[in-house]
């Protein structure tokens, strides 16, 4: 790879304020007031990949949030590599603990702290900026497509239509993804798993109206305090979840298989340290990096019901709410598990209340083999710049879409990400250290090459 | 009592005018920003005493929100009434529920609307008119005092100070308080007994800040689940409370006092359809009414945490909290309660997370005996105006400074209330039925009467 340490010193500083017009839009997808965000966040998008090379690119409609596309085709005859990211950010509360404005990117201590500096500006903008140096260098050695969708935080709702129209456009011999993390800075690794999700909204309703919690307390249902048992019952002593049927289609990993896993380099004192907290805590019979690779969860990740505000009111309220996820291991169908948590929830409801089950949104796990020849590219490109080869590792996230790319375009994706755990995506203060930025652009021409070879 | 419907009659539209003055002052004592209006609701009802005939009348200060004093002096030889009232209300969210602005009263179906239109505004201004009546008519048989206080829906926090300063200033022979509801608008009655009240907030913290719901789900505890956990565990299959020592001072009802409460008119059917309700709920082995009456109980008010806004975040919350609260009956110790719960559950947290409780504030249980002559009075004066002898009835609620009364003055309280179970005190579109307003200031000066006898 010709001047490609060079190329990268020189352009840095433009890399970045590129990278910063895009983190600047606030394209928070889970909230309605950002829709213009979206629209301007995909058309920056659109001008970043003209100036880094593409032949053409586009803002096209979807049936929600709009879709760039882009591409240059140097030789039909050969291979193609389509770039999947998204311009869409998480949310940023709880506003209070940031400690910089979160679309107001600032480099602190080696890192960008910004909403999307990772998750997935900083690490989609790294293969624009690697494909701008095959190009403008003469070295781009297959066509390229580009795809960044607005959906990714809320499930990528109207890409699997988008693809499904675009079956021809999208054509490709790989789809190439930086959406995910390293085991540490010096400890490459490629996500060969990820799981998948489902979520959804549930409502209690105990009276009609909020009433005195001294008149009516004791005799009447208090909906949070069902909420509460309700959600309490989903797990058992031992962390199981009690959804009957939910574990029937896990895929059971091998003694040996989590023997070689195993392997992978993990502190766990650092880790809790890292967190703030005495004990990890999780199901029974399986290790940290297990519970999070191949084993499925539930949390809540959000609840509220009641007097939420200033002061001691005594209210016995009328309604309680939650949001709760799973997250699925390969071989789980989100549809399926949808329905079981449906009916079940409902079902256990107690005839003091009404419960209301609404599903959000899911996504299947997804599974890549090590003997596909793009891993073993990925492998070599990291290897190469890393000085050490990469370790397979199985993701405990979920990027949805990646099933779904393999159901209707029929292709596999490869997830070379270079985040780290101490990035804090989707939480206050995510960041992004400007050596993996950097690092990833130097990686990333050397996959194509590999690729191609 | 002379001319007594015809003065009401005649002045029945400026004493809703008087009552409106003090209801369009947002008074509400929970929250900060309110501050200047609970001095300015004081600073109302002390030009609304004088209108009313009192000697003299102030707005003291207390450790918290001032206290207004007025009184009008006879003949010391005679005896003392010290009428007893709150100024201040409970927060109104949520406000979306409100069909009309909760500060902007409005009648309407023979009601008026608004917050503190029954609890307290409503009732204590009664007492000032059937005073005012009294006095403009030479009819006034005895000593009478006011106190009026801006912290009852929190607590009353400053008011025990108040009296322990004042004691010589507070001197009466009764306490008489319309803060308490009948049964039904033609069944009268007198809340003989009030159960008592304490309240926490509990913080329940995981990780040092939130996580990514998939990296972290599984092997990191969720502050949401486990509280939820610790909230469902607080109550058995039975509907008792688990925290040790709980029921250890509980006053036993004997089977004879069950069988005579339980001859008070109760419509179980109308109660479930009133709330929208398929079932009640509560303590195995006790009536809805002993529920709530004769039996302590444990409500969570509020509970939040995680990601509560619009859209599916997926997030590991760092911390969840909830207001939770008890209702004690006659002979628990609110101070020793208190810490048996917080001592309970801070010692349930698992390892994997921190638990702080917070006690916010309680009060003592009150029981009036029937053999009192203010009891008595009391009775007489309802069975004038109703026409139907009043039942004694316990009443779920709280209202802890009448036990402090009790403890710091030594002068027993009359709980002589109008409100109706459908006022929908403390929630959403509260209101007051103007004949029970109309219908109290007429059975007021016979209380004065017959305790004067």
């Amino acid at each position: 790879m010709k001047d490609l340490k060079q190329y990268i010193a020189d352009n840095k500083d433009r890399f970045l304020d590129e990278l910063f017009s895009l983190i600047r839009i606030p394209s928070i997808s889970a909230e309605a007031e950002h829709k213009d965000d979206m629209r301007r966040c995909a058309e920056r998008w659109r001008e970043l990949l003209l100036a880094a090379g593409a032949d053409r690119a586009e803002v096209m409609p979807s049936a929600g949030n709009p879709v760039v596309y882009g591409e240059k085709t140097i030789d039909p005859a050969k291979p193609t590599v389509l770039v999947y990211g998204h311009y869409d950010v998480m949310p940023v509360a709880p506003l209070d603990l940031w400690r910089t404005e979160p679309f107001e990117p600032v480099v602190k201590d080696g890192r960008i702290w910004a909403r999307g500096a990772d998750d997935d500006k900083g690490q989609s903008f790294m293969q624009a900026k690697a494909f701008e140096y095959m190009v403008k260098t003469g070295q781009l050695p297959c066509n390229v497509k580009f795809m960044l969708e607005g959906e990714e935080e809320i499930g990528s709702g109207s890409l699997y239509g988008f693809c499904e129209e675009h079956k021809e456009m999208l054509k490709s011999d790989v789809i190439l993804v930086s959406d995910t993390s390293m085991l540490a800075p010096d400890v490459p690794s490629i996500t060969s798993g990820l799981r998948g999700l489902c979520y959804w909204e549930v409502e209690v309703t105990g009276a009609n109206h909020d009433l005195h919690s001294g008149l009516f307390g004791g005799a009447v249902a208090n909906p949070i305090n069902i909420l509460c048992k309700m959600i309490a019952d989903l797990h058992d002593a031992d962390g199981h979840i009690t959804i009957p049927g939910f574990y029937d289609d896990v895929l059971v990993i091998s003694q040996e298989e989590r023997a070689l896993m195993a392997q992978a380099p993990f502190d766990l004192e650092a880790y809790k340290r890292d967190l703030g907290i005495s004990e990890v805590h999780g199901e029974k019979g399986y290790s940290t990096k297990e519970r999070t690779g191949i084993r499925p969860c539930l949390d809540v990740c959000g609840i509220w019901g009641g007097h939420t505000g200033e002061g001691s009111k005594t209210v016995l309220p009328s309604k309680a709410h939650a949001k709760i996820s799973t997250r699925l291991v390969a071989n789980q169908d989100y549809n399926k598990i949808s329905q079981l948590f449906k009916d079940y929830f409902e079902a256990a409801a107690p005839d003091c209340v009404t419960v209301k089950v609404t599903p959000c949104h899911g996504g299947a796990a997804y599974v890549s083999p090590l003997s596909m020849k793009a891993y073993q590219a990925a492998e070599r490109a990291m290897e190469t710049t890393f000085g050490r080869r990469p370790i397979p590792t199985r993701s405990g996230g979920s990027i949805p879409i990646v099933a779904g790319f393999e159901k209707i375009l029929g292709v596999k994706s490869i997830l070379m990400g270079f985040g780290l755990a101490s990035d804090d995506i989707h939480a206050p203060n995510e960041n992004y250290p400007l050596d993996q930025f950097l690092k990833g652009i130097e990686t990333i021409p050397y996959f194509y090459k590999y690729f191609c070879e």
